[in-house]
């Protein structure tokens, strides 16, 4: 016993000592083990370092430029855009080339040219830390297509711009956790492997299991005793949650084996789905949809990453086409009010349009991104066009209380961006019991009969859906919002390959 | 034209006016579409109405009393464990049970009888929103097994305790990415489906297609061209990124296909995964680990929820056993510093206890779970465990500096929590090409033979991964956390399938 409280006591020295030894300030950078000065350029940019005298930055040689009496190194660490620029000896420099990854120290001065940056690291020492050989790197300086970079995503967040679509990620993903919670609603993780197919349609990715043989002797050799996939929308669970602890929202991989090779689609992508209780008129799901996109938008007209993504736009090599004008435009487009037109006025304002689109515009049928495009850019904002016919939708649908001369319509949104298309789709929920089941039935989901005779076996891997129409049901409705697309949206990139970070399409899922 | 520009006239004039109608403040419950006054049960409660004659809530009946001249109605809405109280006339509560949805209107006042609630609701008009009928309902007052729980897991979240758990789950996420943000660390989305396993080792679930045939001529008929799974652990993932942008961290699903039926795992769950870069010091990334943990624990002193898991402990029929002053404790615990021991000053405390362990502690043997729970309860705190032998450990662990008389040892480190274990892995990662390729060889992962030898097809679904070694490599470490279990020990709740909203396992995965 002795010896235990001996061990004890000299562990809990060990421990003080070594949590000691370490300060945990949030003002210094965490890599910052090996010197108390260690800064990230981010923050060497923006506000400058404590000790100009003292400074030490953790980053990849970007390039370096020598003159018969001093050089230039341009060095990177993914908090910025636009590199570091490190004034050395052309003898500090010889040991340096591009992609190498190296701790500089030195003293923060003002620079003599201060167009670019209007101070400089006059470089004192240097930690080369990793080598790189620049003939054999897959990143190069020069142009690479998209379609090379997509061949290696673990590389290519390397690219400045790449970084800052990373951050410009991360800062939506806080921007909407704060907001959502601020606004009383609860975060949640709802199920990626499921039973139930919220959409009835679409192709899905089917689990099997590595166990090949039976795990006991009452199951069918499946390691869930019965086949599952992976989810196409967390709706139906985030339904069951809104019914017991009201407004509910989550932010989940998502999942479609769809064969679409399009700039739009992905077959693995995040999906920001949210349900609302105890409400019975749509347009309040709207008005959350509007601020919670507004929320992240508007932010980008001042935060750094909002000035990088306006730079980019000057630039050769990163995105190409559109000015930063256009960018800025994007976004203040978001200001609100956003229009809300009816299915049946948007098919009258495409009807008169006087364009000849690929699929003539027609009451009945749904909208080709063409349609989309159009309706959005007539209105130079996004627009929400709800009420669309029911028989294009999927059968969770609330019919809508006024019906039109055209057909029957359900209380449904999508919401349209100009240029882009559908960003987010959201409906009222039948949340009677028999008109669901009346609804499943037309839709071939179930067999007919009359409701009272539905047995478990007929509604099958929905049973647990139509359960929650059964106790203390309540009105509720929500929306899916595809978060990679509004994103791309918001960064000007066109192909939602190239903001999602390690994109999985048809034939292609790499690392 | 012109009629377009009618319709368009129109068009924004309907627009404004949807939105106009509806205000929108942060103050008011989004669910309050027919009267601004409607308030959520926690508002209410914490706070009081901003009109004590005219407060409108929505929520379950969660019971009914009635006396000769006056009935009790218990209202519960998820915002909180306990139930609102509110006062109406027997012939209102006549059309109210147990189960059903209701909006109730009426006056605030101060209660006669303070010890339970302070003020009440004097209810004036009832609107029934969804029937329930209490006999049937499978939620019931009296005790239900937690076993009979988790197979309805659509419905159990109705129970004020398991609200509360939720509400858990999401302050938690809130203030961990408020937390990660503020210092400076960037929020990433890892991939599900992926290639390459991470630990070598542990079953995987399958990915199938729906696609049986061929989806071009060049392919094998799968929807990847190759096989694919869902994955184990973000790390690898991570470390790409930390190398471009710095640290880096996600909160992901994340999937095992074992087949162990234990309280401490699930086929699905939550991984908070953090990769910092620029480190070389290992206690700067459990700096991390003990300040995260901390910060999403010491609130619960104060909070909401801290307050209903510790109302919870004196309670029959919600969680049994332990009381609330021992939750507390196990909250006060987390205080830092936190020891920090070799793994093998754990094995001599191991061996030195006199206990008679079922498996006998030995230098080289991983820890049991009763190790575990043993060595975290002789400090009565967290206890970083460091530093285990490389032959127990992961390829991509870094040689310790030190090594010890005992054999190899590798930088990482465990964290162990009383009564529970193992809570955190983390490790430096090996950073240099060669030893990392030799580390690969001596794991059996590829041949052996001269490290310039190696093709792309022996690294195989690895190659990536080596790829990240060869331009700029930068020393690095990072850790994975179960959420699910984290939430699991804050709540006092003993069984994963009980924290974890759609619990999977194997030979169950209901809705």
């Amino acid at each position: 016993m002795a010896t235990v409280r001996s061990r004890l006591a000299h562990s809990v020295k060990l421990a003080t000592r070594h949590t000691k030894s370490r300060s945990f300030s949030s003002t210094s950078q965490y890599g910052s083990d090996t010197a108390s000065t260690t800064i990230s350029i981010a923050s060497l940019l923006d506000r400058g370092p404590a000790d100009p005298n003292n400074v030490c930055v953790n980053g990849f040689v970007r390039s370096v430029r020598s003159q018969k009496r001093r050089s230039f190194v341009d060095l990177g660490d993914g908090s910025t855009l636009e590199p570091l620029q490190a004034l050395l000896s052309p003898e500090q420099a010889q040991s340096l080339s591009t992609g190498m990854a190296v701790r500089l120290k030195g003293a923060w001065k003002e620079s003599r040219f201060p167009e670019s940056q209007t101070h400089e690291l006059h470089v004192t020492a240097i930690d080369t830390l990793g080598f790189s050989d620049a003939a054999t790197n897959p990143i190069q300086k020069k142009y690479q297509t998209k379609e090379f970079l997509r061949t290696i995503p673990h590389l290519r967040s390397r690219i400045p711009f790449n970084s800052t679509l990373l951050r410009l990620r991360s800062d939506c993903i806080s921007e909407i956790t704060r907001f959502l919670a601020a606004e009383g609603f609860t975060q949640t993780h709802t199920p990626i492997i499921t039973s139930s197919d919220c959409e009835g349609a679409g192709e899905v990715f089917h689990l099997e299991s590595s166990h090949k043989g039976p795990i006991s002797e009452h199951d069918d050799g499946t390691f869930f005793r019965s086949p599952k996939y992976l989810t196409v929308s967390s709706q139906l669970h985030l339904e069951a949650l809104a019914q017991s602890i009201g407004n509910v929202w989550t932010l989940s991989p998502t999942f479609r084996a769809e064969k679409s090779d399009t700039k739009r689609h992905l077959s693995e992508f995040y999906m920001l789905e949210l349900e609302m209780s105890f409400v019975e008129d749509m347009s309040v799901v709207m008005n959350v949809v509007e601020k919670l996109v507004q929320s992240i938008t508007l932010p980008l007209l001042t935060s750094r990453v909002g000035k990088e993504l306006l730079a980019t736009r000057t630039r050769d090599g990163e995105e190409t086409g559109e000015s930063s004008e256009w960018l800025r435009d994007r976004w203040l487009a978001m200001k609100g009010p956003w229009p809300r037109i009816t299915y049946t006025e948007a098919i009258q304002i495409l009807q008169t349009s006087g364009i000849n689109f690929t699929n003539t515009p027609q009451w009945g049928l749904g909208f080709s991104i063409e349609h989309e495009q159009h309706v959005a850019s007539v209105f130079k904002k996004p627009v929400f066009v709800t009420q669309y016919p029911r028989d294009i939708k999927p059968f969770y649908m609330l019919p809508s209380r006024e019906s039109t001369d055209m057909g029957e319509t359900v209380d449904c949104f999508d919401l349209l961006l100009p240029e882009a298309g559908e960003l987010v789709g959201g409906s009222m929920r039948e949340h009677r019991l028999d008109p669901l089941i009346a609804s499943m039935r037309s839709s071939g989901m179930i067999p007919h009969g009359p409701p009272e005779f539905i047995s478990d076996e007929q509604l099958g891997s929905l049973k647990w859906y139509v359960d929650l129409r059964r106790w203390g049901s309540v009105p509720h409705g929500g929306f899916g919002l595809g978060f990679d697309r509004l994103l791309g949206y918001l960064a000007g990139v066109q192909n939602i390959r190239d903001v999602n970070t390690f994109p999985r399409w048809v034939g292609r899922c790499e690392c």
